[in-house]
């Protein structure tokens, strides 16, 4: 077993990761931290994690060095650069679910989230941890920057064709809808009940941060002078995220050569599964899973592909994948501590 | 008072008009009717009516012709075009809820609705009923066709900007976002509460009826070549819609230009407000009511205006039009009727 | 038009009786308080009431008292006992819909509330406002306890039984089910989006507040000693309370005849209605109504009578019960300014 | 591995009986059955359970006891009386999650279930599936007749105070709230989303079926003349049971000791907790796991005790607990196949 620990452990992601950590074949949990819950325990604040028996301690890099060799990180942004030199420092994998070694340019990180990058140093060695389009860079990555909730359904929405060379166009439209458990544990007027069920609207229409690294990605998958507009939703679901994802595409493409393309792209993919023509994922069949549902349909009229990702964002979307990317790091078999069948409705 | 009666009475968007015209200075319902629930009191089948005394009888055209001067139909398309006959013959004034009369070619709405259009003749006569757009073609109209809820929402969005003549591609995308009572009131998979609740989906991609409808209007506002690709989505709330519309503008104009057009188009309209820039409208905001909310944001980086209108599918975006159109066609306050403040969460 | 004022107007029942005020045909809403959101306008804070221009004043009471003839309160308890005074003062009718003057006996009032009572000289002339029960006292009224939203329910559930001599036992079953509005506007962990969805949960078993008001009115309607068990539950639903009352009735009473007490008991009543026997009230059909639904079951075997009572937390529950309240006290029409049909699903 | 089947395997009992079977690790799940769905792909009806490869068979006893050892019913009630002959006499274990072998008198059966117990001869045999009361009679059982999901929990909540012998009334009130699974996965007026979500009603008042098997296991628990008032309420949660259970009970005991007394009784358990005094469990805290969460509270006034038991109605109510008693059944580790961590929120 691999000795393993959450730094922010008692947010919705970092509960996310102790369930799959709990039940993994591979890794043993031996630490959770949290600065707000810090002497509590995991049974007491999660009773659904009632076999746990872990204390939430400090955030004390190291402490978590001395006993944890995989530590995952579930803070928020800059309590990640924060940490993240001390571990490494200390010869451990990290596997950061927080956006601060997501973009490569500390310049673009400082514009977008208001902050001086102080780890900048340790940008060139992180690895963005989205297997299914760069597995490749995981085995024996020591810094793993796993990808936001939104870019992980819009990438694999879109990278088939833009690896294929259909999209004529860098302007990429992407509308999305998450869950309110995107918002996290903190109390927000937004999180309201009241506010929250029965209701959608955007937010963050064109400024919410994924967009810089939305583009990096699409850039990195061959999209020349991408330039997103994204807009993100809030809708009264507990888990789920949808990405609507609009590609200008070559004329020339049929419906049937690019559903091909994306089927062919995904084909033994465990986690991944491209629906057959005329069906829409639903986040609803993937809810609790670390699975992806994507949908693929051509406008002929317009030659705009519109392609639909669903996944759950607590999973694929950030716990999920970190696990994943973990398992890749370190020479387990991808699907470990994945695989369960999770509840059908 | 002007006496009125419902066609197909007993769905959601019947049942609704029947709340609105119960609660009407100036309208009287005197009929309604139902296939399925001919027989039954309004009062049993909705017990939130329980002064409604009226009893579901048969959709027979001349019955309801005889006792009411103004009819609103709120039955499928194609039951639309079997009664407008007998209804504007006998000198009624029809305003219908379907799509019958919404396109102006029989032959697109032929190729969309797989069906004959059965009363071609009569489009010429019908009036597209979006008043804050085409207010001035209402009065006297004797047969108003209502826009569909997303074409509501979408062209509300679209207008300004299109009229005032910043958009300068016809390529519009629009990603919207239902509630269940969109499905209206039959059984189906999709609505089953286990389907429905925690989960969102795309429906009917690029395929949705709606969409010539959007495309006719946006080409009546002064778009060239509009090219609309339209993705639905039905997300788990009971009551409201949600717009997000792209438009591709010049490159020229500000934010602060585009704002204030929006504001000046919808200036003194009763029922649509622009947002404060940075605001995003909610559908919770509009629920129950026949308001609009409209957020604008212009990407400055991509000359992208992505506009986002907010209404009641079943008020805005049927039952409540409905009677908007009714009170202009007739000479009647226009916002008669529609004026209760609803309730607030 | 009578001026009117809430003190407290921001909270949820504050905001709906700030609604139904608005669209009141004898009051005239001039004025409205919020400590917390002070200077900001309602429309602002509830943009669903986009027609009122008011701005939140201070919790000041003299200032209302020179404006408004009838004074709404919607404060919490303790606030409401230290304004009244002041307004009855001022010879203005109060109508308090916190808790502060519906226990007659100020001694109970501190051991449930934890307060000293420092108004306890008016409790004597305090007339709590159930108009189906106690009618009669309402008229003139200058200070008006509203009951709590549980008590409304409960009492119309066990009235008529209790008052025709049929329930042979004190000990009185009180199962509630209420929705996320009636824990109020204020953020906490139990009205979080994430744990209030999905969940279900019993809350202050045999220690809720409004178990002595229940048993102090099973009294005066002629209950023997009055031992209530009460349980509140909160449920994912935004309005409703629904009361499940279990009373042990005489062995010789008939299903028949108990619901003929209930009929003839509600009979002529405009906003209470007996469900069919074998009809169960549901808490969406009256969802934004002032209407009370009643269900009837005599269980014969163990002669228990088991009924359920469906309002709006918010409109039954407090706010629009309090308009009922003061239209009676006032010589206005019972039913003014709460008739409006609301929306059907 | 042990060969496994299940017959009515596409509803949602059987559903969470196949991804409860696909994760055991001691049985191999070789056949699955349904009429409606007989030929589609399991992962085609539930996209979650994409890693099976099964396709639904027809409800042929005689094939399914060729290739199963062990076979699970989540047929409806009638339908497991028909088959479980054939499946006993080939030898094979059968779990059944019907209510066809938990009422022991088959006239008791035929008064509730409007039919004739075709297989009665087998009820002698029927071992009652509640492994917290009654695990001692679960070794070897050939046939285990699960129990309801009202009762589950009911039995939880009442089993610790009634064996102590502290209930001195058989009259016991049971009033609980089940989430929307329960009714199933077919259409009805009452699943659809509008008429589910945002409201509550009770339903079955006094007649629902559990109420005899409540009944005969309070008897059987030691409770003398038990009479069972019994009132379900369905709320908008999709999965999840709260029962809440008032007990009589004698004026000596005290709140610490019956909570003791709780706590004692299900020491050791390893799916049944006990909350702290003045804690409440909450059904979103036991979703998708095998869990019960108990809550105790003595109201001193009336000497009742009220009970809460919180379970998920498709895993500890049904699917669950025939793993839980199948393994028992066949001597495997109690807790096999059922200890994955769920989703936290």
């Amino acid at each position: 077993m691999i000795s393993a620990a959450i730094i922010g452990a008692a947010g919705y992601a970092g509960a996310e990761l102790t369930r799959l950590l709990l039940g993994h074949p591979s890794f043993e949990l031996v630490a959770v931290t949290s600065e707000r819950d810090q002497g509590r325990r995991v049974s007491e604040l999660y009773p659904g994690l009632a076999s746990c028996d872990l204390v939430y301690g400090p955030h004390d890099a190291d402490a978590v060095a001395r006993v944890a060799e995989v530590v995952f990180l579930a803070v928020p942004h800059t309590a990640a650069m924060a940490v993240a030199p001390t571990l490494l420092g200390a010869g451990r994998t990290v596997v950061d679910a927080s956006a601060d070694f997501r973009l490569r340019d500390p310049a673009v990180y400082g514009a977008w989230y208001q902050a001086d990058h102080t780890a900048a140093g340790l940008l060139p060695e992180a690895v963005y941890g989205l297997p299914e389009l760069w597995r490749g860079s995981l085995p024996g990555a020591r810094l793993v920057a796993c990808p936001g909730c939104y870019p992980t359904a819009t990438l694999l929405a879109a990278a088939p064709a833009v690896r294929a060379g259909v999209v004529v166009s860098g302007r990429v439209i992407v509308d999305a809808i998450s869950g309110v458990s995107g918002a996290g544990r903190g109390l927000s007027e937004a999180t309201h009940f009241m506010n929250a069920a029965d209701s959608v609207a955007a937010y963050k229409v064109t400024s919410h941060r994924h967009t810089p690294e939305i583009a990096q990605a699409l850039g990195d998958l061959g999209l020349d002078a991408p330039a997103v507009v994204f807009t993100p939703h809030l809708a009264p679901l507990g888990r789920g995220l949808l990405s609507t994802v609009y590609l200008e595409c070559d004329a020339s493409v049929t419906p049937e050569e690019v559903h091909a393309t994306y089927r062919q792209a995904y084909q033994g993919e465990p986690f991944v599964s491209v629906c057959d023509p005329g069906v829409q994922p639903a986040t609803g069949h993937v809810r609790g899973s670390n699975r992806a549902h994507v949908g693929v349909t051509l406008d002929q009229v317009t030659h705009t592909l519109v392609v639909t990702c669903a996944i759950d964002n607590l999973v694929k979307g950030t716990a999920g994948q970190a696990v994943q990317c973990a398992n890749l790091a370190l020479g387990i078999e991808e699907t470990a501590g994945l695989e369960a069948p999770v509840p059908i409705v």
